[in-house]
């Protein structure tokens, strides 16, 4: 069994599924088409793949009975870039074990996350008893561009995918031993500056000095958007954040990375940012701003002596709990009309809106997935929030009025979204042994049913956590 | 003729010789190879070439007698990459005649303008008269990435380049019909800056806000290299500039070009620069520094959510009279040791020091260039000064003591170093009538006869450029 399931999990993770690039589009049809053969031949129903604007949609299901609950699966089999491909020291859509993990980009996010659920409904249908509750499973191709056609979708197939409660892995445990139940997630707005000054590019000897220069503009308008203190300086930014209660600081100290991790996680000597907040808080409680990309220019080898005629950065903010995506744009559009020169025209496009989360864990189907976690893991998971996005959870809220579990199995370390990307093997077993339980489990709840009194099963509270 | 001339033109523009690429060398080698043919052709003797670490030099010479004085005529013919491609509406090396202009990468920049000297050469050398003086030729491939073998060939090569003039064409006129000599260049450091932080790139979700991105922290100190009044704001950087006579400043005013001129060319709306100084003197007189080029993180189509863990910025620094590159270099290093924040490092790599430049016209050569130029193109020349560099003047300067003139016959908005690059061809013929009157009224100069007496013929002093 374990043989099949690696080499099914390879196979996932050789389709070169990169959605930001639309060179890709039929590696994302490959994979969408072979998941669908994949779930038919598991035993589950209703297989399709629903076309949207890009990527295709596949979905299946599994229906046993209407009184027993509905759990609506959710992954990716979309992956990042792998730029800069020089930094990769394995190809990444090779699929290559080393060790105890498999290499790949998407191994972790989010091919070999969604894929133990897969992997767990097939060791189930292979009993011959019927399934302890009703499974939906909607495994989408453009997570990582921000999901433009999703909300559409669950929107227009609202009853189909009607369930009691959405199940999502695309989160990190603590470590490899430690596992973690997300209960926060950042919000995100993604956009793209661009400045434009000459109409054409200029002799920078003819003109430097006469002529701004957009990529300074562009510089300086970057740079103005932090304060000297590391704190973001667009006025009023902070504001609506909700600040969060000393007991959850308390135990988001107690139990996260401590400050030390981080920078080992990061490979970096120094850590950085907002004074008053931990290093694990500035990137879970605490909104951010990233530059993810910047161009302008001549970009080859040797001197150009030009003045270029334009520039671009790509921003990616995220959001802490208070704060609205689109709030935040229409502040930063008026803190660029204030602050751009009258030489140059700045354009802002945006290219993401997506709200912060929060699922209280005090919720019973949170309790169930603790208890999961600690029968797959032997160890009790700790609370954590996460500084990542995952707009999805905002759609199910939305549209189908239910919460996501975020049973991640991820590491902190396994690179998704850089090179060499790796599923750690070890916790794709543990996973697959979490969500038997977790499915079980569900199976005897009701979304009505009162919180679980604690009981000698570990929990996801405090003082369970250390057991 | 004038057939033979232009599609002899034709043929040397044909050459893709990017000198900043070195997937370019054999188009280097090609064009060298076809001018040593040429210029054998025409009657040269001692034709050769000189092998450098890159792209050879071209060497000829005609020597007639030891009492005649000797030009040495110096021109590059390397050019700068076409990038952006997409912005030229002729292919580049295609040698396109369109109207009365000849298309391509090179055409002004520098091929059309130093093929002025040879065909006039030729047409001298057809009449099988002795020329009037003896003339070396030496053309370069390297020019365009800062000349980086040239000090080293004209050191050991100074007795066969023994000369009592250099002529080097590569500067503009005021306008078309405006002929002009240029007595003065800006110096020229440029420099590639890099600053890198984590080992490798992160997620922007899970690390942003508690690591400095290295994007950011390059926005911020490229932004803080000129002040918010426009000026460069590196400790002591103005302190060596030689202030301009207010003579020369009302000349300048008088004669060289308008601000609302250079707005013209260089097609924007607004000016921009240090305060107390027109557009044109901020371009000639004043330093400037020029970002040519930007880079770092994810460029291609929507988003990647990262941390990236290097960005880097090509810097072009114009320097005025008094400053030395060398020393704005070290300005420049101790700067940055001061603002790099701890968590990332800068690193700068210097790429070319070149000093500012100044003939004085009073020099009897300066004034048979003028006269040349009346003769040339029926109209006087104004004196002006250019923003841009010329390394290899300093070099003549340097190693065989002797003055360049720089008779130059390109136009303000030719767009050379830009996209659909020209030759204004009435100028190529106008130009070659000049050169022809320059080597015959050379003949008649020593270096040591005293400074012509003003005649009727037109001279560049101020006064009688206004004939």
């Amino acid at each position: 069994m374990k043989a099949d399931f690696l080499s099914d999990l390879q196979a996932l993770v050789r389709f070169p599924s990169i959605s930001t690039d639309a060179r890709y589009a039929s590696g994302l049809r490959a994979c969408a088409t072979w998941l669908a053969r994949h779930m038919q031949q598991l035993g589950l129903d209703g297989v399709r793949l629903f076309e949207t604007a890009r990527h295709p949609i596949v979905y299946a299901e599994k229906l046993v009975s209407r009184r027993r609950p509905t759990l609506l699966i959710y992954g990716h089999y979309d992956v990042q870039p792998t730029e800069p491909a020089a930094a990769w020291t394995v190809p990444p859509f090779a699929g290559l074990i080393r060790g105890n993990k498999l290499y790949g980009r998407g191994a972790s996010d989010d091919k070999g996350q969604f894929f133990v659920h897969l992997k767990a409904l097939e060791l189930l249908l292979q009993t011959g008893q019927p399934l302890p509750l009703n499974v939906k499973i909607l495994l989408e191709g453009e997570e990582e561009i921000g999901s433009p056609n999703l909300a559409e979708f669950v929107q227009a197939h609202r009853h189909r995918l009607r369930a009691d409660w959405a199940l999502l892995s695309d989160t990190n445990l603590l470590s490899a031993a430690q596992p973690a139940l997300t209960y926060g997630l950042r919000g995100s707005l993604a956009a793209e500056l661009t400045v434009t000054g000459p109409r054409a590019e200029l002799h920078s000897g003819i003109f430097g000095g006469a002529v701004l220069n957009p990529l300074q503009a562009l510089s300086t308008l970057l740079a103005a958007l932090h304060d000297e203190a590391g704190r973001i300086a667009i006025p009023g930014f902070y504001d609506p954040v909700q600040p969060a209660s000393v007991a959850e600081r308390a135990y988001l100290q107690r139990y996260g990375p401590s400050d030390a991790q981080l920078r080992r996680e990061a490979q970096v000597e120094q850590g950085w940012g907002e004074a008053g907040y931990s290093l694990y808080e500035r990137t879970v409680l605490r909104p951010s701003l990233s530059i993810t990309g910047l161009t302008g220019g001549y970009q080859g080898a040797g001197v150009q002596s030009i003045v270029p005629a334009r520039a671009s950065a790509k921003l990616s903010f995220r959001l802490a709990q208070g704060q609205n995506p689109h709030q935040v744009e229409e502040q930063l559009r008026r803190f660029l009309r204030r602050i751009t020169p009258p030489q140059v025209q700045a354009t802002l496009t945006a290219q993401l809106h997506a709200p912060p989360y929060t699922v209280p864990p005090q919720l019973p189907v949170m309790q169930a997935a603790a208890q999961a976690y600690a029968h797959g893991f032997g160890r009790a998971p700790v609370l954590q929030r996460s500084g990542g996005t995952i707009p999805v959870v905002s759609l199910f809220e939305q549209h189908l009025g239910i919460p996501t579990v975020l049973m991640g199995f991820g590491l902190p370390d396994d690179r998704k979204h850089g090179p060499d990307e790796f599923l750690y093997l070890p916790n794709f077993w543990r996973g697959i042994r979490t969500s038997l339980f977790f499915l079980r489990r569900l199976g005897q709840l009701t979304p009505y049913s009162a919180p679980l009194c604690s009981s000698s099963t570990a929990t996801a509270t405090p003082a369970k956590a250390t057991a």
